[in-house]
């Protein structure tokens, strides 16, 4: 829905596109980054090859900001891959935005990445040791270096190598001058799509979700499978795996609140997903309440699930202001629901009296929740109980989710009681684990659950932690 | 909601806000017509007084983009009125924003109006015989000549005789350096309400809708009355009703389409009509459908009224994509559900096979919903019909609404099979205008359904229309 | 030169230029434009007429900001008129961007106006009695009420009328949508020339200074004489003398310092007069010095005159930064030459030892001077001896020109050697009265030497100045 | 003066500025950025480091374009390095702006680089040989490259053993978080200089020129000489020389066009070597005309130096239009020298008959040269004669200077005959080299010919040309 409308919610790190075979490459990536805006609004960028000469354009920013009909009309060849990066203030920087573009010995390489290496540190002290350096703190760039050091081996052997050598969860476009290659790590953590453009001339399309499809009017044809290689030339598309198969960790969080409700992830979609956690909400917690409501834009799909499961008519109670830029100006003096209220109003007159249930996705900081409720009572409520549909988030993620530290994450050291307290909610319950999964579709084995059980699928480094990649 | 999102919606004139005896003045307007911006897109002003001097910021844009910190600063005083202007391609220019402001015999007088004069052009040309000249085609500049012809006789009688000449729909506010005055024409064609700012001080605001309180925390008092002027003051507030009684004519698009739903308009709250508009659908038009939908953001509160009581479940199966700018790039090839689809996109998995009942807030010109069912029967959808939270829309309105020219009204011209019909509908149904009155909590004589029934409660000058008023 | 580079220095009120008869209009007023853009930096607007209707585009900035191909194109018709305004604080703002344009009767009417009005007060005074209300501060806005008021007799008895009731200095270019009007005060304090565009079709330019017609490549046919009435529409020119013949009264400024060099104004050439100023100089003032030099952009071509009536050499010891635009950001620290060395630099390896003459065209408040010549001892200069090209400016300007009030005049109220050792230097010497106006080739009645002698042509209103008429 | 105000006129490649020891080191090298404008308009950056942290800000533009007071601040810390780069077509990207900075094994290194290597393919392919990854074209990435393979050996020797590899022009600033270290080429081809911030504590300042040292009111100590390395840290500043001394081959073309007239380059002043080569072609060449003028800001130095030599008056003929922006507005018609005229326009009145001599500073392609001489034609000069105050420009500059191809520069295949022809002179005479080398103050073979005389003290790599390191 809207990650990043509130910026105490967790952030994804990006999302990706590619595009082969179309003489408009740059334009449908740009329609696909515009679709996938919402898994990065920090910074977009387009690389697009003619077959010779690889030419770039990113900038910080929105894809709408980013890209005009000029610069794009630069961006001519049959072949391109973008990339949307997520918003945040440590590393925020021109020189972290992506795809990332190096040459070597005369072949330059973009590089677009969605995930997290967990082994980044050693590889880079490993390549530094060889002589490398190093402009970026970005996973792409290790990626970069390490298909050059291999280069000599030929294309499918260099990545295989370089492969071998990365460790954690990785989506990866790669483009040189007439390849594009889409890589998916062995346990899949992120998702990653493949489709076919409708003007029958083998022209393809990858993209982190098949909502990037629908907008070019692309025909899904399957995902990119976990540990897959698939490259696309002149020749067509061949695939390959150059490692042992693994056992899955699909990323749950995806259904829980990244994906667009609109996206097939993980083979389902993302939409009945939601609207099958508050079906199980409304099973495993009956309350008695006057209606359902989510806060807009967050448990929509969820309180419609429990609202149909319950019988409980669904409301919506607060209206968003659909003006609200990303900025804006604060009152001088004290309006403690200021900061809510400009983005989201209570209709107070519906609201007075009124016993209400709020269906929320997840509850990360609680800041925004706690304020969102304050507001609530001052338009009236009487009675306010919160169903999150999820369990409660208390562990970092390495895979490319941008959490908060555990000492920031109210589920991490709060009881469920201390945070209704906090919350101010009349009552609070989440969502079993067991009753996410059963949502989603799949085996518990083929996710990872590490936010919430904190059983890590792949070891991070010892010493791991984005802030160690920083510049200095 | 989100009327502006649509450009072939029709469009509000204006949103005012007026704030009396807070430092902060400038500050607040600027927080009410953030609230307000639905009503109007094109241009933003606010004039401050600080007792002495007035000064003025207004620019075309959103207020978000035409206020600065940095601008609201050089706006200190106690006292300021801010204007919304609606967005179109005529006669957009930064010489129509307001508020209109002039200087007569030392005195300045700031205008913000919301409505539109019927006999401007009678009104104009008489001023112009007695020597005026105008800058602007705007109602406002009108009425501050016809305050400074009446100055003579005081505020009071100047303002007593100005609207005995006036016709038509005005929600007026008006400033000099130390008074701010509300003004409501005798049918209350446009909603026009008064709170108390909590600094308890006799801190008073005037807005168009209740919302702009919401935001700044204050408390509503009451509604300006039709036909009332307040004016307020350092001794207090009072009133008076210049005019005779009239019959009142209420807006009844206010509770359809334009206001915000969070708002209590003519007495009663919007959120609510709108619930019981679909509810009233569900009582004269029962469907057998799999689920009933709206479009995002235009029916979603007739559905929800819908369904709770025809029974059938709601959905939300097309989903908006909230980083679309106001411009966006277009595909160099046909892809024909393009500029419906970067905006909303339907559920695919979801919506295949299923019967849907669409609830839509009103059909102006048809093209939108067109290319919305269009790109839903691409999605698989089997069975649509359309349920209207209004009877068909007809005729012009002159008192403030912008709808196109009767000819582009598809309601007008078309029998209900004939839209149907281009829309791509299986079946479509219009909400009977009894039914939309008893919706809207209020005796349909208290209503101007004009658009609706073409009797217009204040006959226009023969040769009205805005267009005549344009320069040149 | 570049009035406007130093914000200490008088300012000119505008420029306006005016084509009539070429499809090119407004590109080519653009162009008339930027060659005047010394003569008002603050704001710049252009009205085109197609013959039926009349559309502007004005805002804020220079020229090159305020026009793009984009605004441009939509300035389509065969005659234009076009306005650039001084900078200034005080009452800068959008609202007195000129043309002022205004409806009366269905007829639009744009005024651009170079000069001031000395009778403003009373003229707005006598219009407020009998209705008019006023939306700026310009002078512009009492003629378009003026002429509103007399349209019954026609276009030449109106503007005979109209020019019957106004006193002071206007230059007016006025437009309607058929007739291109220029008009000069009978004493003809402001420059105003005429010119005939090149495709031979009966095109015409009006323009402030020849320079504009030089850059359209326009040939020079005479100057629009005072007192005389230049009225252009399809069957050609014709013009008449509404008043009686009055004594000229050319602005000797002009020649000092606002007109541009390669400009002919009052039928003399700038460069030469400038040149002469400082022969005169040489005359006047002989001194044992090493050389002579201007301030760059300042006295350039009185210092060239001193130099080759003196037979001293000229040098160009100071640098000019051709990059400072115009903010720059403060040290933090002291640095006191700062703001003057970022502009020009001294050569200090050429002027260490030195015995300096500077050549100034004026000296106004003496701010900027003092820290140029600090600045040169600074540099190691020996002697520093300055001349300046016209008599001590003493008095205020009530004619168009925007000098600061008398208190900020440093010539006022001291004396020569004060002024000498306030600007740290060896000797001070201004031109004699008698020495400019030979300089500028004509009888001394010919001119206004107000700013010099006291002596004004036309007696302002009693309580005239120009803040008098700021709003509020 | 102002290179880059002609875009056919030859560009310098870059200008560097370091601080060390001051607190406000940023603000104060983006003042010496400011003074060294003139050597590159394309982009700007600045690197500082606190002690343990390095960050940057570097974007397209001008330096008061790209940094602001907001961007400024967040640069803190003691020591800093910046650079302007000059403005192209090609490669003109944001990943060429310098400082070139990046991380290698925990250290980050910032280089910005006046110059150009002759030597980079041979460098880069070896590189890539051992794995190394290239983001830009830039010579200052390869620099950071060899220092990093070379880290192991401690700063100096890594240092000695980088300039051991890299051959060519170089005047290298370089700094890591506690070392600022300027390098310069053996032959010294570009200059730079070392001066001392008269905060009295160890601070100083590094810079292309001595003009940097007066904006910020630095005292200038001594160029880096030809072949230094000086090292300046909390200890203090100490250099060594790591390879042998060279000849000399300080770049004429520094004095004849690119810097600052008020810069001492190579030990001489500018302001004076340009009057001497005035002086000189006055001796080499006697014309019989009425005047000498320089077109603004491009032979004005030499043109004093001519008439105080020859006795003939020195003039200003053509008056440069201050406000022409970066572009402007084509006229839609055929006017010739418009683009010519907009920027600079002759005083007609004063031209008109008249024997002309211009002094030039250098032809380059000549087609600017061309429609100026046509534009004083068409004023009605009589004779123009043209005096270059340097040889004829025939061959290409690998040593930092982006002169067009030899197939672009006039003197290259065209006899003076057919050069005066194509400019349509009566006469055109070009300073002898020995008359230039005169001017310069120092002996023939301390200087850096080749432009002229074909003579390149160190071989570039054969295959050698800028556009051979572009992508792709």
């Amino acid at each position: 829905m809207a990650p990043g409308s509130d910026s105490l919610r967790p952030r994804e790190e990006c999302g990706v596109c590619g595009i082969f075979g179309h003489k408009d490459a740059a334009k449908l990536t740009y329609f696909g980054l515009y679709a996938l805006q919402h898994r990065g609004q920090e910074s977009a960028g387009i690389a697009v090859s003619d077959g010779k000469n690889i030419v770039e354009h990113k900038a910080m920013g929105l894809v709408s900001e980013v890209f005009s009909e000029d610069n794009l009309q630069k961006l001519t060849g049959n072949m391109a891959v973008g990339h949307v990066r997520y918003s945040t203030t440590g590393s925020s920087n021109i020189i972290n935005a992506q795809p990332f573009t190096a040459t070597h010995q005369g072949e330059t390489t973009c590089v677009a990445h969605n995930g997290n290496l967990v082994n980044i540190r050693a590889l880079r002290q490993e390549l530094e040791n060889q002589g490398s350096i190093f402009q970026s703190t970005m996973d792409s760039e290790v990626v970069v270096h390490l298909l050059a050091r291999h280069k000599h081996l030929g294309l499918e052997k260099a990545i295989a190598e370089t492969v071998s050598q990365i460790k954690g969860a990785y989506s990866i476009l790669l483009m040189n001058h007439d390849h594009l290659v889409a890589i998916r790590d062995p346990q899949g953590f992120r998702p990653l799509c493949l489709g076919k453009l409708s003007n029958g001339k083998g022209a393809y399309i990858v993209a982190s979700e098949t909502c990037a499809l629908d907008l070019v009017e692309a025909e899904y044809i399957r995902d990119v499978e976990p540990g897959e290689v698939v490259i696309i030339n002149k020749k067509g598309l061949h695939s390959f795996f150059p490692q042992p198969k693994e056992k899955h960790s699909f990323c749950i969080f995806e259904h829980v609140y990244f994906a667009r409700p609109d996206s097939d992830i993980f083979g389902f979609n993302v939409y009945e997903s939601r609207k099958r956690m508050g079906e199980i909400l409304a099973r495993e917690c009956a309350i008695d309440a006057d209606f359902v409501m989510p806060f807009p834009d967050s448990g929509n799909y969820a309180a419609i699930g429990y609202s149909q499961a319950s019988g409980l008519p669904l409301e919506m109670g607060m209206i968003r202001n659909h003006y609200v830029g990303r900025t804006f100006i604060q009152p001088s003096q004290s309006m403690r629901e200021f900061t809510v209220r400009v983005k989201l109003n209570p209709v107070r007159s519906f609201l007075r009296g009124k016993r209400v249930i709020i269906v929320e996705d997840s509850v990360i900081r609680g800041t925004t929740g706690k304020s969102r409720v304050r507001s609530l009572r001052a338009a009236g409520v009487k009675e306010i109980h919160m169903l999150v549909s999820c369990p409660p988030t208390r562990h970092p993620c390495y895979y490319g989710i941008d959490f908060p530290s555990s000492s920031q994450l109210i589920a991490s050291g709060n009881t469920i009681e201390e945070i209704r307290d906090y919350l101010g909610l009349d009552s609070l319950y989440y969502l079993s684990l067991d009753g996410l999964v059963e949502a989603t579709g799949r085996d518990r084995d083929t996710f990872c659950l590490a936010c919430f059980d904190n059983i890590y699928p792949v070891a991070p480094d010892l010493d791991f932690s984005k802030e160690s990649l920083e510049r200095g």
